[in-house]
């Protein structure tokens, strides 16, 4: 693949950056991402994976846009409300940048479609607002091999973690979390949400996309950032894998 | 200002969270800031804070879309290549929120236009990309006694802090930087920048607008936080105010 004359120009600030190059915005171009959840975290996902030319965006999501998902969603519009989500981000995508090709996946994802969508991904970055298709999630990718970006909000706290449950000695999220699908969920509908927290969570959740798939900088598999934006902290610690897991076995 | 069944709606997930509450809600659809810059920080600023309804948004951008700006710049689509930023970001936020009042300026700002701008604002977010306009922001905000909230990036370095000042013992933009406005600029058409990053840290510079506005948790006047993208590393450090400043005087 050869960067057009258009390309080279869309991507400068990427390709200038000796990290990153031409080699690195061509193999973001050739990168197919998975994204779970069209929500707070996806907005700024897609926005940011789309401006920074990821070539294919599959977007998984079964809800409708509604009003109160316009205090943080940023994909969406007043007039989107009622739409599909993954049609109205599918056309926001489509003005951005037509190097991407966005495929909406109009479901909510069960065992046998995330191992499906999942063949073949370079990444998956799961930010939807429940503990059981975080797992399901969790366990599609550690055997798929592809590397998940997990991100979440809830009121004023935020998480983010990078994982590789396939690699020797490392954690799955199933090792953060634990087996209980039955744990309550935070949702934003009952407790609420800062809604530029999930702007923060969203973009470096794209970031850790975008450094899966190039890669650059340092290896940040198994640390789990937490975001205090009450106590304006940031906290980094590292995951350890649960050797009790099914990832270690 | 009560609140309609919409505005109910529309800010649910704000008006559930304690800290903001419906009086909270209220200050912000009253609020009126001031957003230097419609570039990779002011993107998601102006996203975020229409979003969450901060009733007018006045933004000063004598800049116009590029192609490399869509690399990083969420607020645009390829069509706005060519048009004035301020009049592509107007068009967003009328289609995001119409309890927003969008008032562009489409103009470099000096010292005499950021003093008229800067009265009467909630707060001020700084968004550019040169000292010299930093430093007649710096100083107009003081002067006016308005909170600046100070974002930039460049490669794979972010920095934000919030500046009162006027007040006592509190330092100012110009207390960190010193006095030089020949100071080499940071630019990212030289540099380049990682796209996601400018989400984190516009995100992270719409968090300190609103917690100047509601306000909400604890105080993070003068302090200064270093993201570290390679090392995936987060630094908050406190800026102390320089007695030689003019701000102290």
């Amino acid at each position: 693949m050869i960067l057009s004359d258009s390309q080279l120009d869309r991507y400068a600030r990427h390709i200038v950056l000796k990290e990153i190059g031409g080699g690195g915005q061509t193999r973001l171009l050739n990168a197919h991402a998975l994204i779970v959840g069209a929500g707070g975290i996806g907005s700024p996902v897609i926005q940011y994976l789309a401006a920074a030319g990821v070539g294919k965006l599959t977007v998984v999501d079964d809800d409708i846009v509604s009003l109160s998902n316009l205090q943080r969603q940023t994909l969406f519009a007043t007039r989107d409300v009622g739409a599909k989500k993954v049609v109205a981000a599918a056309n926001v995508v489509q003005r951005m940048n037509p190097d991407v090709r966005f495929l909406p996946v109009d479901r909510r994802l069960d065992a046998d479609s995330a191992a499906r969508l999942l063949d073949g991904m370079d990444v998956v970055i799961d930010g939807t607002d429940n503990f059981a298709t975080r797992l399901i999630v969790s366990d599609a990718a550690t055997a798929a091999r592809v590397p998940l970006v997990s991100a979440a909000v809830g009121q004023f706290e935020g998480q983010l973690a990078v994982y590789r449950g396939w690699e020797d000695g490392r954690p799955c999220y199933r090792c953060l979390v634990g087996d209980n699908p039955d744990r309550p969920d935070i949702s934003c509908s009952d407790q609420g949400v800062l809604g530029a927290l999930t702007g923060v969570l969203g973009s470096l959740a794209a970031i850790e996309a975008v450094r899966q798939i190039v890669p650059f900088g340092d290896d940040t598999t198994g640390k789990l950032l937490l975001v205090d934006a009450l106590a304006f902290r940031f906290r980094t610690i590292s995951v350890a894998q649960d050797p009790e897991c099914r990832c270690a076995a």
